[in-house]
């Protein structure tokens, strides 16, 4: 049972059997109708008859990927169940509009008996902010129930409640929208908590399917360099910044560059 | 195996009993996170142990596709393979932009040894008329294959293809988006080859889940009335026309429309 | 200026000269450009040249606003300053998805000196609960300083602001889209603030051009009937409830409902 | 007036004084927005009272655009009139679906007098191609005529229409998506048809106002690198290849590279 105000993630569809089985042949199918012509229900007859062998559908999946032909990846969708995340966090997440549903928690409908909250980082390691934290979070729950029983309507009661308060979310999500997500969203440059949101993501679709699961990479890993507007010496170090890598390219180019023995 | 030229569509996922086992469960889910205390987590530990009834399961489901919480209906999807549709078809096809994704064979990539065609009922009732559009259907073959000899990219080859040349299309949509597209495209004022598309696609959801099957109506059942700009009395008879409806109410309640006993 | 908290709503873009200017003419642009051989540009010709009487345009937009040849009212973009609305309500606002833009103020990155909040009418009109309110308020403003002060980033000290927060948006929207919300949140059933927002927003159009400011309605009005699930007796009025005008359909049908002299 | 046949492309909305006036500051509005204690109306009034230096404003919105803050620019819209091009550029056009709206010449609505055709530059070099070209093409018209003539409706008549015919639309597309579109079609390596489309759309944007024309350029030129699937020596030298950009780096880290005197 999810533990009060502890972020928990689980894959809820598809079972891994069921991405196993599947998951795979979806991609290829998409894939070979652009390019063949053959009939799709003549391909999909050929994939799960098991006439193609495995390695030829991974090796089309790895083309379509990595060439950009990501309309073949928005067949195959991940549904997520997402508990103990803060208002803060899903009012951002909402803000992805394309290839994702999604269902939350409602502050208007639910009356909440005891809500569970989000303490960030900072402040439970911080004991002076926590004691504050704590006492203000402690305070707002008081004052919700007090509206309650004078009989503001929960709508209204929820005015309230701090951005601290945890939400749950069914996340439903096609595989080219969740690594475009991911690929923001794992940056080290993110917010702490969305960013550990897709961590518990990536690790879900690793245990079901690793080669999907070793698709959710912060964005600068496909691209080859860093593109966040920072100093370069500041930045992460995952991949190299872009001006580091386009200041050699330059330097190569103009004859400045040899190759040492 | 496919036939030139002849419409098929088959659900090529989820399998009936990935449907059967799971995709109540996914809106009953989403449904209750909205309005529950209980973690997602919690809420699906409970229906897939068996611990909630089925009927409070397709209760809930009733309750939210007829009150239009349709954010619910956006987690469960279906792919289907579709071939022998005319490219007339697939260019309004893919006009869908939302909860639906495409991909369709290319004409720019695929040389054609023989590419099958849409012949319209008009056309193929009509001995003269179907003389002239099969002539004309040979004759934009052989060019075809004349330009691909004298060294004519297929890319532009193709620029002879009529809108008769058949397509295939893999198309996964949600139900939210599928009921939205089945609404307008199974009512008797659309284009015949696009009715045809959906009154075989709504055969194959009922095939795999009855329930999810029947959602798919034109979108004069929900409405309770016909709401297309068209004379009362030409119209097709699924259900009254919206003002034939409004004009016995407004009588009604002007008091001019009295119960006969 | 903007006071405190109090709700604002301005038309940024564009300015009523250029609507009344422009914006008819692409509605009208894009439907003839459906329906006629000429070209697109032959036709904008004839409009900014007067040679297209008024009546003729607003016949036509007419028609495909009613006849729901709605991707013509996709032309047409409004920006809307919005400020003073809460959190609670921005969270709701920014799930549309379609057809829409918004950028809003962050509070990861601005470090807020006195931050404005909306009280509710049910708690301002109770002066108990509104002590309580005011109270957790200003408390939740002194501990978000503190924890400023203690070193704690903006972006982890926002967890205690309440969802009263005020908050900042622009948003671009295009006709269709707007007309859709418009439709959900100027029903009564809505909740009491965004409902005011969409209020506010119709005032603005219907400043710059009433025709479009009309169209802004709740849904029940082009429907007809009030779809709301709920009891009958106790709905709002604007419309009657569809099961009254369907009752009503019924009885007639039967022949149990007859004209009286 | 437009020719038959011929490509062309025109800005109808806004025209240059508007964009000039207005959608640079509706940028900043929108950027600052976010970062701003600020209402948005304080922002706007600071803007429209030329409070604000214009360097300002550039400064700010070429941070944005460079820094991927890309929400901003989806405020500011641009509508086309498109003719002359063939139903294969357009089936592929509306692929497009997000920031986009289309209204297209409908095949099923519109009577043909004399449809427009597109010719292909490898059709109309090669006099033996272009004589076969012409024939089917003056063929198909005549078919279209007669099967009119016949009884059958233009909506099974246009069957026999090739892609080559040409048809005009309407777009209406936010710069974010401009930028997208641009970004592949304007590559060496898309549709020659497609490509000259952008051409012209850049060349109306730039003469409305260059700073955003200057926007609409292949996407290896912001990425810095060509990621398209080919052979580093074919390809067009815009840009390098990535493989190129990143062998170079590799050499560099591992200290194989050294600076020459």
């Amino acid at each position: 049972m999810a533990k009060r105000g502890v972020m928990e993630v689980s894959l809820i569809f598809p079972e891994a059997e069921v991405i196993r089985r599947y998951y795979r042949g979806l991609i290829y199918l998409a894939a070979r109708t652009c390019y063949s012509e053959k009939t799709p229900q003549q391909i999909w007859d050929e994939f799960v008859s098991d006439k193609v062998p495995p390695e030829r559908v991974m090796k089309l999946i790895e083309h379509v990927v990595e060439s950009g032909h990501h309309s073949t990846i928005e067949h195959i969708s991940f549904t997520f169940a997402i508990s103990g995340v803060s208002r803060a966090l899903s009012h951002q997440l909402v803000r992805h509009r394309i290839g994702v549903a999604f269902d939350q928690q409602s502050q208007r409908y639910v009356k909440y008996k005891e809500p569970p909250y989000v303490t960030p980082p900072t402040i439970s390691e911080n004991p002076e902010a926590l004691a504050e934290f704590e006492r203000l979070r402690d305070e707002s729950e008081t004052v919700y129930h007090r509206l309650l029983e004078m009989g503001i309507p929960a709508e209204d009661a929820r005015f309230v409640f701090p951005n601290a308060v945890a939400t749950n979310l069914i996340m439903t999500v096609n595989l080219r929208q969740l690594i475009h997500m991911a690929g923001l969203r794992l940056c080290t440059l993110a917010q702490w908590e969305i960013r550990q949101l897709f961590k518990l993501i990536r690790k879900e679709v690793m245990q079901a399917d690793p080669y999907f699961g070793k698709l959710l990479v912060p964005k600068c890993v496909p691209l080859g360099y860093c593109d966040e507007k920072r100093n370069e010496d500041e930045h992460c170090r995952i991949r190299p910044h872009k001006n580091s890598v386009f200041r050699v390219w330059e330097l190569y180019k103009q004859g400045k560059l040899k190759e040492v023995e």
